[in-house]
């Protein structure tokens, strides 16, 4: 569940200098990961950049809230830097991004955070999580994404969940709008022992995707797509509201 | 965001002992707190009970996973207990849970987590939280509650997220199904410094209600009503994902 995964947060399209947007880039794999390098390269041909990530790898913290501990932001000074960097503690929020994963991605959770406060966002993940994974690939899409959100095009309420097959770019096939694969993890707990004896577990599992679909996200990135998918922060089911009134959950 | 709040997951409504639901309950307040023991109480007139919960509060830690840390889970032992009881490490899973704050409650983590592997489950949350908090009117409701989950009327997909207003028994006007209200944390952050002159700040922020629906939660929680929300975790957008075909995003 540990990628090589990048964010943008496009922040508030204010213009900055005239006509430039000022765009958020955040991840969390922290400010070193190779990821978040390439985006910054890509995002600084849009607008005004500003990058705050975690000091630490923060894989796997999904929508935890600092509220107990102190939250640490240091500026990251360097001489031929023309954007501001951060680099902070705390939780910002990990994995592939695709299908049940959402629900535990810091990725999503920080592009989910900015769609409450109805700013344009959206979280990139590229399925690759060698330390020298080839983000080159994923340029000519973060480029048409970008473009089409700063145009006004994304509908309101919702953030974009995009992730990235690990493949060449002439490989690649294209973009895909799909939905959210039906999917859970089988979850395994490895029992060791430390040197005094108490029993402590490693939390492993299986990923079972139960979903045959072709418009899924899984299908899509197992064929070569590009996945898209819209994410609403709304959970209620609304079509079940009135099957529970009528199954007597209100008397 | 602390809550003396406490949830409850249906776990395989297996037979135990012929008839018996085996019934798993959680918290992320800690094994200690007193809405646990309520519930406790409560769902052993229901079924087995098998009770695991964090050894110390977790609250505001969302779908936070432990994949870097050890876990350690003992059995906690004592004479005249008639179920078995773990006290666990890492993070399970806090806050209201009513609006927007479903995404960020431990809480409704865990029950939507058990709602991915198919198991009936719904998280109760009081919104009291002084350690003196008196759980006695929630009695009824929890009952009414699990009576109509055991009686398999909990719709495929969902989990329940129940929030309690803080109110006398007489004062309780029934329960309500509803669905989650539009608002977001207003985020502000308290600059303070180390003695040692770095900068650290603390989180705090204000709550923003945007929806003056009367079929929300916050509505009915602040008309006297016991709020039920049907959440789902596919999240998915599925009414956008046509317009954003046609918006280019595929091009």
């Amino acid at each position: 569940m540990i990628s090589l995964k990048f964010k943008l947060i496009s922040h508030k399209i204010e213009l900055m200098s005239k006509d430039k947007p000022l765009i958020l880039v955040t991840n969390d794999d922290g400010v070193t990961a190779p990821g978040i390098r390439h985006l910054i390269k890509i995002m600084k041909e849009f607008g005004e950049v500003v990058v705050v990530a975690p000091d630490s790898p923060q894989s796997g913290m999904g929508h935890a809230i600092t509220i107990t501990d102190n939250l640490y932001c240091d500026k990251i000074h360097s001489e031929d830097q023309d954007f501001e960097e951060y680099s902070c503690s705390g939780t910002p929020v990990d994995g592939s991004n695709s299908s049940i994963n959402v629900i535990y991605s810091g990725t999503m959770s920080a592009a989910v955070e900015a769609g409450t406060e109805g700013i344009p966002a959206v979280g990139f993940s590229l399925l690759d999580y060698a330390m020298d994974a080839d983000f080159e690939p994923t340029t000519e899409y973060l480029k048409k994404i970008t473009k089409n959100i700063l145009n006004g095009n994304l509908p309101a309420g919702i953030v974009l969940n995009v992730n990235f097959p690990k493949l060449k770019s002439k490989d690649l096939k294209g973009l895909k709008v799909c939905r959210q694969a039906k999917a859970h993890w089988e979850e395994r707990y490895d029992k060791r022992q430390t040197p005094q004896g108490r029993d402590y577990y490693w939390l492993t599992g299986e990923f079972i995707n139960e979903d045959a679909g072709e418009d899924t996200d899984e299908w899509a990135l197992a064929h070569g797509y590009v996945s898209v998918v819209p994410i609403q922060f709304d959970l209620t089911a609304h079509k079940q509201i009135n099957q529970l009134k009528d199954l007597n959950f209100e008397h």
